[in-house]
């Protein structure tokens, strides 16, 4: 497909690449001029058919969006950025350099720019940063067909006309109507009495990922939002909810992996940048291991004296350990961040913890017994030690692999950080003391 | 709240209950249904008004809906369930007992009993099993006013409204037009000259997570299922979407950290049945670590000669190899369940992580250096041996940790398996090899 295209180009056979694209959806569209390289990609872009143009221009990626504005005049740039919805130019404007925004918002009309400006004032993650302010607003004392009318009058610059929104006189929202509601009623009723004055709205500086639970439990299409004066602003629209989905997962998963999560994708971001994510924690992570080192140490003599023995079964007590833990944090923060758990449930979740510790840590114990007695060929008395560390290791893992989460989340820190790589490291020090010390109660270390 | 409707229920003040319920949206009712007592339930059940009894049932858990459906006589069952959407109905029957489902199946019209029956029969995870039947049709020679009047007559029993879809004689989907299109087209145009006929659609056996990412990507409220005689069975809603999305991540968190996914939420998910998601991977790393334990015991008689000291770095190392390892997994596995990362881009992966690494291990090294001189002042040689180990640890876990995932991909496996506690375990034993060879080198032990 896209050698098609770019032979095409070569050959300068324009309007048949137009003939492609005319075929292809706006997403996919914007995808291939992604690729296109620059000497093709204002060509390509100026064939496409005027409709469409701003729509493939907002699905396209920042870079390429970039090198397309400068290409533009000023004429062009008016043009796309008018045609744009003001959510997708607000986001655009937070992607581009200071010298291209000052472009855009100039050739922005005095409307467009006052609801960009509006929109980049709210701050990142808040529901304010992700909504649009193009919907259809309505009258209490129209009557259906009027609002029928406004709808085909102003429908076609609006993200969705599947929900109208009534408001007051001072900009109060006082109603939301589906347009299922309008299509089912009669032309004649008013506005006032079909409409659902129970809905839901959030403010403009709720959280984002808030906002998309909300979208989860009640299946809305789109979410009204109202200011600190409780004025209806504008709304947020199911597809960009999704997205806020997608996004909180893939923070959670990074964060569960000691990296500082970013907006970037992988693939977007750097080598240095990269690196600048994942140092942090492997640093602190690194230092606070040295200190299960120190406990070793403190039974360095110990072990020289004939027990090095004991060394050989470190890594797979320190590692039983982290995996019992970090399947506990994992199975909490992801409950912590689907709102099944909060501090309240705190003592029946350790409740359950402890009955699974016990379960995982006999069959470790045991299945781990044999392995030592009968293929490592090791004494009764280390099994003992080894195996008796193990149930006290997965007892302590499940218990602090579930409690830390819930205390994080309880004084408002985020509980993903309190995932495996944290966790194992303060399991590894606890192990190795549980370890030694049933070693010298047993072996008389 | 709860506590406000129980004492109303306990001084029979049933009408005060159902004005307070009346307020509730049909989503938070089910809740408070959910937590109301066995012996109540039925009674707020049965006050609850006709036409939303049946939405809150929907909406209600598996548990509160069987004790339920226990008290209903057969014409209360009959009318819930015709009242259901099929989906929702297939639902049901998925979570309730044979005994139960016979019952229900019985009651359900024959219309609706097909219905039932066809969706149960798609493959769990598949597109038909998410999807359903309930939609406008519409046949391409009818004019938009048609059109309205069908929507009025059958949108009430439609999922969605807000797209209809235009199929031949054959049952063969030629085309879709959504609610914005008709409202803003002449009454009087014709349903083929405004409909698109470039849809996209899914089959009822795609996966339910490549159904989602089509969402994501076009911005799509409702999307059309054809079977393999491509004729159109039914659509997929957002809402269903959106839980996919969501179930997804929960998923691969979970397989991420060694847990068997399962469908059930962390709270729902019993004792013994969280043990045996638990237990498998704690078997199978338990006994692969031991791996890294006989290394060690190869070298028992060197430690046991003056070089105990070595072991009080494995925890540091291991350490720090694992989470090197489990960043470099994560991001790559996330980035695969995205669709960024295919095996086309996995030199261009590697190539990154390994300058990643690179800086990483330089760091680390340097760090650790001077923490062994400075701090813990053990000698100039085994500093050495130390921070070599660490950087050929770090290179081989983000070597280890991006390509593993990927090629679990290409041979079709769930990359989220090849997550930190698998790497964890191959890297333990890997960083130790290198360990112990260094030393041997520098310190001839």
């Amino acid at each position: 497909m896209q050698d098609k295209i770019l032979e095409l180009l070569k050959e300068k056979k324009y309007l048949e690449v137009k003939k492609i694209l005319s075929q292809e959806k706006t997403v996919d569209i914007a995808e291939i001029l992604n690729d296109v390289s620059d000497e093709f990609l204002p060509i390509c872009f100026r064939i496409l058919p005027k409709d469409t143009a701003a729509d493939v221009f907002s699905y396209m990626d920042s870079d390429s969006q970039e090198k397309l504005i400068k290409t533009f005049s000023d004429s062009e740039l008016k043009e796309i950025i008018n045609d744009l919805y003001v959510d997708d130019a607000a986001a655009l404007i937070e992607e581009m350099p200071s010298n291209v925004v000052k472009r855009i918002l100039r050739s922005a009309d005095p409307e467009m720019r006052k609801s960009i400006n509006m929109l980049l004032q709210y701050p990142k993650n808040s529901a304010g940063s992700i909504m649009t302010t193009e919907y259809v607003s309505l009258k209490r004392d129209m009557t259906v067909s009027d609002a029928f009318d406004k709808i085909r009058k102003y429908g076609v610059d609006s993200e969705t006309i599947y929900t109208a929104y009534i408001t007051s006189k001072n900009r109060r929202l006082i109603g939301t109507v589906s347009a299922k509601t309008l299509l089912l009623s009669d032309m004649n009723s008013k506005i006032e009495d079909i409409m659902d004055s129970n809905f839901v709205s959030v403010a403009t500086t709720e959280d984002k990922e808030a906002v998309a639970d909300l979208f989860m439990k009640y299946d809305l299409l789109a979410l009204p939002v109202v200011d600190a004066e409780n004025r209806f602003v504008g709304i947020v629209t199911v597809d960009d909810a999704i997205d806020v989905v997608q996004d909180e997962a893939t923070e959670d998963i990074e964060a569960m992996a000691a990296i500082v999560p970013t907006d970037k994708t992988y693939i977007k971001t750097g080598v240095f940048e990269t690196f600048l994510k994942r140092i942090p924690w492997l640093l602190i992570l690194m230092v606070s291991a040295t200190f299960a080192g120190s406990i070793i140490r403190n039974y360095e003599n110990a072990l020289q004296n004939g027990y090095v023995i004991l060394t050989a079964f470190i890594p797979m007590l320190m590692g039983t350990g982290g995996n019992c833990g970090s399947q506990a944090s994992t199975s909490v923060i992801r409950a912590i961040s689907l709102g099944e758990i909060t501090i309240k449930n705190i003592f029946s979740v350790i409740w359950k913890e402890i009955r699974v510790a016990f379960l995982c840590g006999v069959t470790l114990a045991i299945a781990n017994f044999a392995k030592l007695m009968l293929v490592d060929r090791v004494s009764f008395e280390v099994s003992l030690v080894v195996c008796l560390t193990l149930v006290i290791t997965v007892f302590l893992a499940k218990f602090i692999g579930c409690v830390l989460p819930i205390l994080a989340k309880a004084i408002k820190l985020d509980p993903a950080v309190m995932a495996s790589p944290f966790i194992t490291t303060i399991l590894d020090a606890i192990s190795l003391i549980a370890y030694f010390n049933i070693a010298t109660a047993v072996l008389g270390i």
